[in-house]
């Protein structure tokens, strides 16, 4: 999905929400279990009941690696259910040396085809530049983070900037705002303002609203550009917004909820 | 494995030779792809006919998630087939937000029993910290990387040192020689006796040696500490050696080289 179709889906479903897939065995419905592919059966209805609200949907990796192959079927299945007019994000946080990069690009955009992998950047460009060669795939990389340990290094001096504005800058030029984005996280929302001077045309990746306490207003009303250029995520505060039989009706509810405050961020 | 089970291994083998396992489809003799898994059939052949002259492999995930679930299988099957007194690492270069990290330490050291995983330190403590909750089992954190990005971030300045400089000096207080290591990369030889100051007694992973033009001389020379401290990986130096029928006999001719250089190293 390339940045024009991105924006006129974000324009058409007054939505810049993306539903993080951080599906977790342990806290899905009991009721599910029994089913044969429960990540599936439950992905399955929180893409039913949230399709219309959200214009990407991010699958963390980690959780579904932690079941391994069962795992690795359900993400296949869970990104070829997801309608191809709605971004694929895979949360993998890769990078490595340029010949492992390539396997990594590969197995992300051609073996599961998402749209989009998130990138760690601190080996530098050669591991960040083979996610740059496929039209209509973006790489997203780590700008600031909404963890407490973005102060160990994302936040400490860099040269003559900090290492997240270095990042931002340097990665910056590797790619464009057609094929690569940064993940600032929500968190750190007294940032945004100088993430945007660094990127203003560039889309974020924006993880820490919800369960993490970002606030979607102070992030919305300070680094929104022209088209936009925000996605929002929320995982645990929609998919896990009730843990009983009603959860996908809750998790429609919770996306919606984030939908009709983006509506009036984007009117405005 | 332990550390101690380590050192036993290295002054037994009188090795510190780490095979890296970066098997590729596009790479293995013809004659294997007759094969129902042509990878695991490759890796079996060569965990034979090198397992007395290492005491480590490092299977290096991307190869194997560029082929889906079919790369899982055989990655499983791997990690089983080497044999319980060599350490196997997994090649991930994770790391992520504390419970996303917890789910990739549960993926390498529980699900797949990995002794072993790498990790990426850019997001910090928390991201880090899940990996080194598990006796015998070990997080190998990025210090100073073998490629030519190494120069994008990791070797800017950071506070008061370079930002390798700062990742080895504070991921040290995070965990202890014991369940820590740093990965350094071959091509940096110059800056080994620099790293070693920082981290006298850890472990150093070094990729590297071999294709990518690293000294193995110049790293044992410069970074060997009383318990040796030392894995030098090799991969397509090793598992390449011969494209044909031959490749087992040729990769153990080749580590078999590496295994008695480092023979010598160790007497010295």
């Amino acid at each position: 999905m390339n940045r024009s179709q991105l924006v006129e889906q974000i324009r058409k479903k007054q939505s810049y929400l993306c539903v993080g897939l951080d599906t977790d065995l342990t806290k899905i419905p009991a009721h599910l279990l029994k089913e044969p592919d429960p990540v599936f059966a439950f992905n399955k209805a929180i893409i039913d009941a949230t399709k219309d609200l959200c214009v990407a949907y991010k699958i963390n990796t980690a959780f579904y690696e932690a079941m391994g192959i069962a795992g690795w079927q359900a993400m296949e299945k869970t990104v070829q259910y997801i309608p191809k007019d709605i971004l694929t994000i895979a949360d993998a946080k890769r990078g490595d040396i340029g010949n492992t990069s390539t396997q990594y690009a590969k197995a992300f955009f051609e073996t599961l085809n998402f749209d989009a992998v998130t990138i760690a950047p601190y080996m530098g460009e050669d591991s960040v530049k083979p996610f740059l060669e496929y039209d209509g795939k973006w790489a997203i990389v780590l700008g600031l983070t909404s963890n407490a340990g973005a102060k160990d290094f994302e936040l400490k001096q860099s040269g003559g900037s900090l290492l997240y504005e270095n990042v931002i800058a340097t990665a910056a030029q590797w790619g464009t705002p057609e094929n690569l984005m940064f993940v600032i996280g929500a968190t750190q929302s007294h940032f945004f303002t100088r993430v945007r001077e660094l990127a203003p045309d560039h889309f974020f990746l924006v993880p820490g609203v919800g369960a993490q306490g970002g606030s979607l207003a102070e992030i919305s009303t300070t680094a929104m550009n022209k088209d936009i250029g925000l996605l929002v995520n929320a995982s645990r505060a929609i998919i896990y917004a009730s843990e009983k039989e009603d959860f996908a009706a809750a998790a429609a509810k919770a996306a919606k909820q984030y939908q009709e405050e983006m509506g009036r961020y984007l009117k405005k």
